[in-house]
């Protein structure tokens, strides 16, 4: 274990940048703050463990640290005792279905529908431009882990439904009332669903090259759902 | 409108108080941020309107303050131009159906659970010792407006399901896989759901007061849903 009790050491100076986007997207690297979430990713490639306890020690470099230190480098309100260096998910081609996201933004909305993608097993997550990074630390903790086990992949949202239009993929679009009722629905064998914006729902020339259109039957008192319940509901019934 | 410029008004120093939920429950009042909640509270009980801008007025006490005071007042990373302070809820007697919160914490979960009740015809929440208020901002804000449309209860739970019991109520627990799937069963009548603590699920005593226990169908890769997504999925089913 290596001992590091300088605020202004460089190590300490390179953990804290990588709780910006740019420096994750750089290194290919992300944090993963707290004991449960950093055992969970011992089997996804954790490149280093920084800790102020140190009685734990995992197979791999091991540094030991000041609290002081881990209040600069953790993004949460009170530090953890452990938290890591992990490499970003290997980024493998696509298989079975795929959640595509169209510009959310909100970091707690998105851990949580990797967490129910994992659940209903979905297994690729594309991130459509303009949305929030899903290595940024509030994505990781509400991942609750399941951002290690899912495909995640980026880019063009428009690209992505041509290719996957070509490869006999079915485009479900979510609109709030019009279209086909989740709940009744016939499955589909491969297909790709698209859950939009938090304000703003799936943008209109995506929602424009879609084959069907799901909605969720709600209440006339309420206008629309969280996108992160829409997108999970949707799952759900998609894997019955 | 009323004019006020100084950080040190006595106005400005109670609403900032409401921030707090020791006040929040002496005064029967919470805030509400931003325009388009502002607007769907203006049914439901505004004593007074806060703005910076000067186009827009209610009809009611209207104080027209500097942006340093809304910064002040406001708990959003970015003041907004308007915020009003509304009366809470009227509780009601309990009619239909009922969900019954355990020691729910994360206030965006709160939030995102009311947004999902209403969307799915629950009448009635019920939260037990240990929640979060449900009068925060963060709580309004996720809300989306539908707490103004809930009957909003407290108190202690294992007397609310005593007195449910006698009412012929049939007393859901929920367990992450022991029980009825939920999507098989048959529909009750009357009902209350039970949703726990975020990390920890409903507490054993609690439990153990319970008719029947449900569970959601998931991946074996994934341990557990986050709350707010398990009681909306349970909720969507129970009003199919």
């Amino acid at each position: 274990m290596i001992e590091i009790t300088s605020l202004t050491n460089d190590k300490v100076k390179y953990w804290s940048k990588l709780n910006k986007r740019k420096y994750r997207e750089e290194e290919g690297l992300y944090l993963v703050e707290s004991e449960h979430l950093v055992k969970e990713a011992l089997n996804f490639g954790i490149v280093e463990c920084v800790m102020t306890v140190s009685e734990d020690e995992y197979d791999v470099p091991t540094y030991h640290v000041t609290k002081e230190i881990m209040n600069k480098i953790s993004e949460l309100e009170s530090a953890p005792k452990i938290m890591a260096v992990v490499k970003k998910n290997k980024i493998k081609d696509i298989e079975g279905n795929v959640l595509i996201l169209d510009r959310i933004q909100d970091p707690g909305n998105l851990g949580t529908i990797i967490r129910s993608a994992v659940a209903f097993g979905v297994k690729n997550i594309f991130l459509g431009e303009g949305c929030v990074d899903a290595y940024n630390s509030k994505v990781v903790r509400s991942s609750e882990g399941m951002l290690f086990k899912i495909n995640l992949l980026s880019g063009n949202v428009l690209n992505l439904i041509e290719k996957l239009k070509n490869d006999n993929y079915r485009i479900l679009g979510t609109r709030v009332t019009d279209g086909l009722e989740v709940k009744k629905i016939n499955l589909f064998d491969k297909w790709a669903l698209i859950i939009g914006n938090e304000g703003r729902g799936v943008s209109e020339e995506v929602l424009n090259s879609c084959d069907d259109y799901l909605y969720i039957k709600m209440s006339d008192n309420c206008e629309s759902l969280n996108a992160a319940i829409a997108a999970s509901i949707i799952m759900y019934e998609l894997n019955r």
